[in-house]
């Protein structure tokens, strides 16, 4: 029997212990409780094999250590654990940027301790263990940026594949390249457009307002975290992201038919290439 | 019988002639041809009661005449075919920005001729005729933004009622500052979007992001008229846009974390509260 410690049991942390229960009949899953009313609210969704509130307890003899908490948290928690964590164990995390975390579990967890930086390509604009689903990682990819020679990297690998994701590899510092550009860009550009909209038009919205502001729901807590540890490339994307609006502005702007008609037909074409089933 | 004569069967025309069709049992729906090409596809398709290549004999006896194209092309329809048109047939268009449309109406058509600007809040990012459904109106929003005093309006009205909408009227200034903020400009961001996104990321993207490119496909002949018919107001909210993602970067680039946290959870609530059902 392997002893799996989830610390951060929200929307991830739980999708992440139901999956690993229903992939593994040999595993004892459990979960941080940082508060009273945490502890209960776990003890009520009955995701976990135990709900505990002492770190120390939590950790003692686990094999493998999952930090599924928003990103400076996983940062505070890789320095607070490892005192408590015996040789040999797998610490691996679900943030979504990345090179902050190798760093800091560089920095942080004794050499004796194996870290494995993942990134599961899935989510949801909701938050919380109550809307956690077991088959969250069932067709998504799962991004590792750790070094694959290493023996615990493939043994998390293996670990996802179970739970039905494909894997790539790739440094953490190109991670937070790609993410920015496909995921942390969107989230900016879907919480400013629910910014912007004036509430008074709601009954005028249409289907296309409503799938571009759906990801606006996404919680503060997580995305806070998330474009200040990757604040660079986000910065970069966002003035690239401006510069493109500000052409399309200018051909509308000076009337340039053709240009827009152009620039649009090439979108067109790409839009249909980029989602195309492979 | 009444004869309903349709310039523009593509996804919107195609499907106007199906859902009046379905509506009413007394109708009988003609549409125009441009080429050989769109003439045969119609008549493969069978969704009208006659395709025409002849403007004059479709609009001969007609008594509503529906412009279902781009709106450059509605207004140039217009002039087109007020010649032709018999005292007390009622013009009516499905274009998404009005003020222009109306201006136009109201120095191209004959005294004799009402005009009834509509918007029904509907669409698609697919195009043609072949994409047309029956029930797209079903549940929708129609935007009139003619006089309700005039009776041509009223009629008008109970033909999109039939058809399942509910009816708004506002005057088309203000229906073309709504729709530039609810539907042209999240248009124009995810063309952005789509644009900036480099191709070789498309195996890391994520649902968020597929969400926000979806209507990115949308044609190029239909939005570059949009864009261009509605430009003040689209060309200030782009600005607006771009003041709020300088807002949000620079938020980022001086690690305001509080000020991060509180506007998106700002945003959160609003966005929960914008989409709450009604």
């Amino acid at each position: 029997m392997r002893k799996i410690a989830i610390i951060g049991v929200g929307f991830m942390g739980g999708s992440f212990a139901k999956a690993i229960k229903m992939s593994f009949s040999t595993v004892c899953v459990w979960g941080y409780a940082r508060s009273n009313a945490s502890y209960y609210k776990l003890e009520r969704l009955r995701i976990l094999d135990k709900v505990e509130k002492n770190l120390e307890k939590l950790l003692k003899d686990a094999d493998y250590v999952v930090l599924a908490t928003p990103v400076y948290a996983i940062v505070e928690y890789l320095k607070k654990i490892s005192c408590y964590l015996k040789k040999g164990t797998i610490v691996f995390d679900l943030g979504s940027s990345k090179e902050l975390v190798e760093k800091s579990a560089k920095r942080f967890l004794p050499k004796e301790v194996d870290f494995v930086g993942c990134h599961p390509l899935c989510g949801s604009e909701k938050s919380g263990p109550q809307h956690s689903v077991s088959g969250l990682f069932k067709g998504s990819l799962c991004i590792i940026t750790s070094s694959f020679k290493k023996k615990s990297t493939r043994e998390v690998k293996k670990m996802w594949e179970k739970m039905g994701c494909r894997i790539v590899f790739m440094p953490a510092k190109l991670h937070d390249r790609i993410l920015s550009s496909t995921s942390h860009l969107p989230h900016l550009v879907s919480f400013s457009l629910m910014y912007l909209v004036s509430f008074s038009f709601r009954n005028f919205s249409s289907n296309s307002l409503r799938d571009l502001t759906r990801i606006s729901f996404s919680p503060a807590t997580v995305w806070t975290d998330i474009f200040l540890s990757n604040q660079k490339n986000i910065v970069r994307d966002v003035e690239k992201f401006i510069r493109v609006l500000n052409k399309f502005k200018n051909f509308i702007k000076n009337k340039k038919r053709k240009k827009i008609f152009r620039l649009i037909e090439e979108i067109n074409a790409k839009q249909k290439k980029f989602w195309k089933k492979r």
